[in-house]
Parts: structure tokens; C-alpha cells; sequence
């Protein structure tokens, strides 16, 4: 997706040669009408599938899950991050660990919002080692419902999250893969 | 705003005296095309003023804000809730006390994406004792940016923040306000 090549080209900053850093206009800031154009990219890219749900986990995979919802007319779930363990009643939940942040968060979603009738677009801002992409799946699996697809935003494809979920034979559309970081340039597949 | 209050009673459940729960189109799941009406909404009321950036709190502020920016035209900033006090620089930030949590979060906004020639909407999805939307003014305040009002999605009446901010000449356009949870039933100003 050309546009989102050039935001991030023109508003990103590279903080190291894993890290790159888009608060203004993905999840700090969102430039609204940008998010409306990966809205209508992420619904046609899957617009052969009977979506009934999109699953996203707070806070940066909101926006753009809002707006694939307006596209294809469904509800989004967002999954909720949790570090108690309490309240697990009629919660589909799973453990998700984080790089950044070096520690786990349990996330969950409520066991009314999702069943095996729902056929689910898993969506989220970035996949880099895939952590939080799979503890969405496993709440799909959880629920019985089934998997679309996973569609991401910004995929740094020299993590390997992305080849890893494909090798599963799941599908994994990202609107943007970033093969490197390096010497503060990004260098896209 | 009837179409909310429709919602609230066919969808909200009430789970005490002062707690409303709209898990099912607000806060965990989002009906989005009730989102478009309200962002729709929030766009007509303010529509007199200069508006440059909507301001609002991660999560469930996100969903409403980035349809009243898409009506708006403008940017959409959510201020994130951090526990520590690290990392505050160049960030502007204030203390949000959360009654139901019971525990003091910072929140904190880049210094970089909101400055004194902003004219700032402020949205929620709840506004109860005025506790998020203080800290989302005083943000506001301390970029030296202007505030255009409050804009918020379900305010409880009979708690108290709504009307001091109001005492404060402060605008504040609330699309539904709760008078009573008592008994069971949901009773509307």
C-alpha cells in the first residue's frame, strides 16, 4: 500500500533496528482519513470471505479495525489486555507476551461476544514476532469460530511472525512488510 | 440522542446503582455503524468551531473519536495510561484517579502533536465524576491549546462531574445522560 509506504517514510522514526516508531499517525495520533484507506484496503483484500466479526486487541488495532468494520459492515471485538487473573469467568482468555515490554498480559474477551457461528478477521496494527496475532487465534479457537484471516498494518517481515502464522497455512495479509531497520533506513520487501 | 438511548435499553446491562455495562457497542464490542451516528452527531454540535484535534483517552474513547474525526476532518490524539513515572519526556501528562479501578493512572500525550495553536475536542465514552476528562483539560492546558468542549457519549447525571464542568464555563455535549440506575432500570434526563 503506496500511501502507507510514504507516511511512514515521511512521518516514522527508526529508533533502533527493531523498532520503528509511528505515533503520529497510527497509534498515538491517527490520521483518520488514512485509516480509512486501510479500512477499504483491509475489506477488499478479504471481501471473498463471510466475515462476521473483526478481533482486535486495544488500544493501536482500534482504528483501523473501526474502519475495515465500516467497510464490511461487521462488529469489532476488541480484546481486552488483563494482568490479573481474577474475573475469568465467561472469559475466552489467552497469555501474550511482550518483547517491549518483557512481561505477559492475559488477554480476554467476553464468551457472549464470539461462538462457532462467527467467522473471524483477526486484525492489528503491527506483527513483528507474531505474540499477539496468536493469542487472538487461540481465542477464535477458543470460541470454535473460524479464522479468516489476519490482516496487519505494518508486518516487520525480518521478525518471524508473519512466516510463521503463513506456515500454518494461515493467511496473513499486511498492508506494508518492512524487511529492515538497518542504518536508520527502512527498506521495504 | 434516541438511537443510543435505544441501545442502552435493549443491549446495556445495569450491574449496580452507578454501573452501566455497554460491552456489547461500546467498550469491548463496537456496533460500528452506531459509531458513525454518534461521531455524526458529535460533528453537528460542534460544527461553530475551529476544531484542529480531537482529544481522548485509550480505550473506548478511540471508536467514537475516530468517527467524529472522520466527520471532522481532523486528527485524532488518545492520551495513554501509564502506571510509571519514567519516560516523561517531552510528554505532557496528568494524574486520572479511576473510582472503579481504584487506582491513580498517568496519562500522557507527546509534546510533539498537540501545541498552543490547537483548538481541542475532547471526547469520552463515559463521564461520571469527571475524573478523565480533568486530566484530558489539564493536557489541553498545559499545551496551551484551546478547548472547544467535551463531548461525550453516555454522561451519569447523578454523579457530579458533569456539572462541574459545566460550573466551569466549560461546554460539555453529552449524546445521552443517565439520571438513575436504581431498581433496576435505566431512567434518561
Amino acid at each position: 500500500m503506496q500511501l502507507l509506504k510514504d507516511k511512514i517514510i515521511q512521518e516514522g522514526t527508526i529508533l533502533s533496528e527493531t523498532v520503528l516508531k509511528v505515533d503520529h499517525f497510527l497509534n498515538h495520533q491517527i490520521d483518520v482519513p488514512l485509516m480509512l484507506k486501510v479500512g477499504e484496503e483491509f475489506a477488499n483484500r478479504f471481501n471473498n470471505e463471510p466475515i462476521t466479526k473483526i478481533l482486535t486487541i486495544e488500544s493501536s488495532g482500534i482504528a483501523p479495525s473501526v474502519m475495515t468494520g465500516l467497510e464490511l459492515n461487521v462488529p469489532v471485538i476488541f480484546a481486552r489486555k488483563r494482568k490479573s487473573l481474577t474475573l475469568t469467568e465467561n472469559l475466552y482468555s489467552a497469555k501474550v507476551y511482550s518483547y517491549t515490554k518483557q512481561q505477559t498480559n492475559e488477554i480476554s474477551v467476553s464468551k457472549q461476544l464470539l461462538n462457532k457461528d462467527d467467522h473471524v478477521l483477526v486484525l492489528d496494527d503491527f506483527l513483528a514476532n507474531g505474540e499477539a496475532a496468536r493469542g487472538l487465534i487461540e481465542i477464535v479457537n477458543q470460541a470454535e469460530a473460524s479464522l479468516a484471516g489476519i490482516g496487519i498494518v505494518i508486518e516487520k517481515s525480518f521478525q518471524q511472525g508473519g512466516n510463521d502464522l503463513r506456515a500454518q497455512g494461515i493467511r496473513v495479509e499486511s498492508l506494508v512488510r518492512i524487511k529492515s531497520l538497518k542504518d536508520g533506513k527502512v527498506i521495504f520487501n
